[in-house]
Order: structure tokens, then sequence, then C-alpha cells
């Protein structure tokens, strides 16, 4: 047996290192918009598998989604990074990131529409159990997959990293069929508490399953390196917090697929 | 192989099967008044390992607080049920608890003594890892390993299950050394807003690592089945909050004991 164990061992692991990550840019519509995605899977995984849609922060699609794609594809998952924007829209700083942002926000018919594409496009994948999907976004894409939500998409669960809560029609919120899980920096500047405390009462008002995790310490932003260390900026990278609601988002997945 | 791995799984499960947790009602004191606690942990951990104090609700320690030591035993832990109220000290119903937990609630000095007793007693068992001890409590008890927190006491960390957050004295919150993780229910009516915010303030000022979690549709006392189900009363049993509670804390003791 002592000599049996390390050959099954050394199988496993080289298993383990066979397996890739597939990554494809993929162009999909929206009405008559092209958008602009990114597929991520793990090839070495068979058969269809839950899917995962990825929203992505002010300054559209960039590579942090798409390293959260491989990263979410390194965990058996089918991972699209959505494209609100369009095709080539790439704000180039913040300011114009803001105007970008903004169009969506102030237009949440538009967001709504560019975000079910996004979801669609994934649930078409072949690979992609259909019956089990999520969605995921960072700051600008954390208030999307909330509309996502509101807008009673079939979809199993959303999560929301530091993503703005406020809704202009909190009666939507009985549009929700899915979990809500909300990861929210405890020093965030861009929330105001009554931002807070009236997404819980839509929340509640609409009997959702919804769990709110505050991270003390952590500002906006707090999932990205390249917002910095800088809390007084208002918005920076924090390891403790992004740790913790990566594993937070993982035991939600277990909870929503299984 | 197909035959050897059978073998070895079966041995897994035998070993499994063997375990047994081991309790014992424990007298200790704090100055002249002897306290009743209880301990549990399983017998076929070998050496030293974590310990975990628990601390009761109002009503005193109850057969509630030794079903959680036994599953906390079960995750190989020493766990040890404080008794802050002392041996014998047992409220009969909701009104006398009432009466005894506001004679700990109004003198917090006492109520750090106390709870520090049990957290000595825990220590000085052969089996604990000082260096890695935890504290949970439930509603009072929640209340009371905050206090222990902020007492200052070398503890690695406290969880509190819908235990009461105001604290008379908030500068006190500098003398935490450990990291906190508070589980709340988002609709409990005991809880004022005024209270979360001052809590969370007192957490930021003293520069605490911590964690608040915020479930749905919980009230207080969501981790106890005794409460009943019954959301209107204020405190009611919430399986889907008591389930993703206690995995919130075992992760939380993965990342203070490793």
């Amino acid at each position: 047996m002592k000599k049996i164990l390390p050959v099954l061992l050394a199988t496993a692991c080289a298993v383990s290192a066979q397996a890739k990550i597939v990554t494809q840019v993929v162009e999909y519509k929206q009405g008559d918009t092209t958008l602009e995605g990114f597929l991520a899977y793990e090839d070495a995984v068979a058969g269809k598998r839950p899917g995962v849609l990825i929203v992505h922060q002010w300054l559209g699609l960039t590579d942090y989604e798409k390293q959260r794609a491989e990263q979410i594809a390194a965990l058996g998952y089918v991972a699209f990074c959505a494209d609100i924007y369009g095709k080539g829209v790439r704000p180039k700083d913040t300011t114009a990131a803001g105007v970008e942002a903004t169009k969506y926000k102030s237009n949440r018919a538009l967001l709504r529409l560019r975000v079910n594409a996004g979801l669609d496009e994934l649930k078409r994948n072949k690979l992609v159990d259909a019956g089990r999907v999520a969605a995921i976004g960072y700051c600008f894409g954390g208030t999307t997959v909330l509309e996502l939500a509101r807008s009673g998409a079939a979809v199993n669960g959303v999560v929301s990293f530091h993503g703005g809560l406020d809704s202009p029609a909190p009666a939507d919120g009985k549009n929700i069929k899915c979990k809500v899980l909300v990861c929210h920096g405890a020093d965030d500047p861009f929330e105001k508490a009554s931002d807070l405390a009236a997404f819980e009462d839509e929340m509640r008002q609409a009997n959702v399953d919804w769990v709110l995790i505050k991270y003390g310490g952590a500002v906006h932003s707090f999932t990205q390196p390249m917002a910095g260390n800088d809390n007084s900026k208002g918005a920076a990278y924090n390891e403790r917090a992004d740790r913790r609601s990566w594993t937070a988002m993982k035991l939600f997945f277990t909870g929503i697929f299984n």
C-alpha cells in the first residue's frame, strides 16, 4: 500500500497539470449594438457546468475582469465577461469612465438590456448548464448585477463586490427571483448610509434571500489591486477583504449550484 | 488497486466511528463565586488543539450551549461553555432571565471578570493550545464575547451571534487585540440602527479587524430552534441564517487558528 499511494497521488497531480484554461473573445449583440465579451473555461472539465457572468467596473471590460474569468474557470465553471458599453468602448481615464457609466446608471432599462444580453450569450454556450447560472460584478458591475436581478432574470444568484446599491425603482425588488450576496467595504465613502438602508428595505419588502457582508477597514474597490493602497482616496485594494469576499462568493456558488 | 481503495476508505470510516466526544461538568471560580461550566472534546484527537469558549444566552448555560460545545468539539477543538451567572443560577423564564442578564449588562466590569474567568479555565486545560483560542456567544453571550475583546483579553478571535453590540464605553475598542466577526439578523428588532452604527464606529476608530454579516429575513435568536419560527415575535429560528453563520464561524476559525 505504501507503494501504491504515491502512484495515485502522482496520477492526480498529472491530471491537474494537464488542465488548462481556454479563453476566447466573443462578439455578440444587444439590439443593433455589437458587444465584445470574453469567455474562459477549463478544458479538462467534461460536460455541462454552471456558468458565471462577470460584469466590469466603470472602465469597461479590462484585463482585470479577464483575470477573474480565468480564476472562475479554474473553479470549474464557465466564465463569461459581459461587455456593457459596446465593442471598442473602453474609457481611457476615470473622467471618461464616469461619463460612460452614468449613461447606464441613469438609464436602467438600457442597462438591464445590456446585461441580459450577456446572460443570454452565456446561457447559449453549449458547455453551460443554463439552469445553473450566476452573475458577479465589481463597482459599476455590482450595480449592474443587482439590476439584472431586478429585471427578473432567470439566474440562481448574483454577487455585488463594492457595487452601488441604490435603485431608482425599489419596487422592482419584487421581480428578484435569485439569491443576493453583497460584499461591501464598511468604509466605502461612495455608498451613503441611506443607500444601504434603502437597499436593505428593498430586499426586505420583496422577501429576497439576501446577505450583506461588511468588511471592516475596506473602502471602495477593495478587490482591485490597480486601485492602490491609500484608503484616504476612498478607493483602494484590501487584500484581506478581497480574499474573504472571494471565499464568500465561492461558498455562495456552492449553495446555489448544488 | 480496486481492492485496496475500499480498504483505505473503510479504515478511515472506522477511525471516524471510534471517535467520541467526551463531556464533563467543570466547577471553577471567579473571586468567591463558584461557576459551573461544561467541557467537550473529541478523544480521538491527539495533542494540544485550539480552544473555543462558548457564552450562553440570557437563560444561562442550557442544553443549547452544551450541544454547540459538542458540535465544536467534533470540529477538533476543545469547547468550554462558560457560566457567567454562577452555579445553580439558571433563570426559569424570560422575566428572570432579563433580570439576571441586566445585572451584567449594567456592570460591564463584572461581566468582563466573569467571562475572563471562563477563558482562563479553558486555557488551563492541558489539551488546549493557549495561544490559539476563540470565544463565541449567543445573544447575551454575543455581547459578552465583545466585552471579552474590549477587556483586552489574549484571544485570537470572537464571534457574536445575534448579540447586543452596544457599549457604554466605546473608547475601550482600542483594547481589542483580536479579530471580530458579528453575525447579525438583518431584521433583529432588538438592535437599533444607531447601535449598529455606533458599533461600526467603535471598530473603525480602534482599527479592529472586523467583519459584520447581515442575514436577510433573520430576526433575533436566529440560531436557536427553541425560539420558534414566528418572526413577528422579534426572535425566531432561521435555519438558513443558522447554517450560514455556522459556516462563517468555521471559516473564521480556520483563518485565526492556522
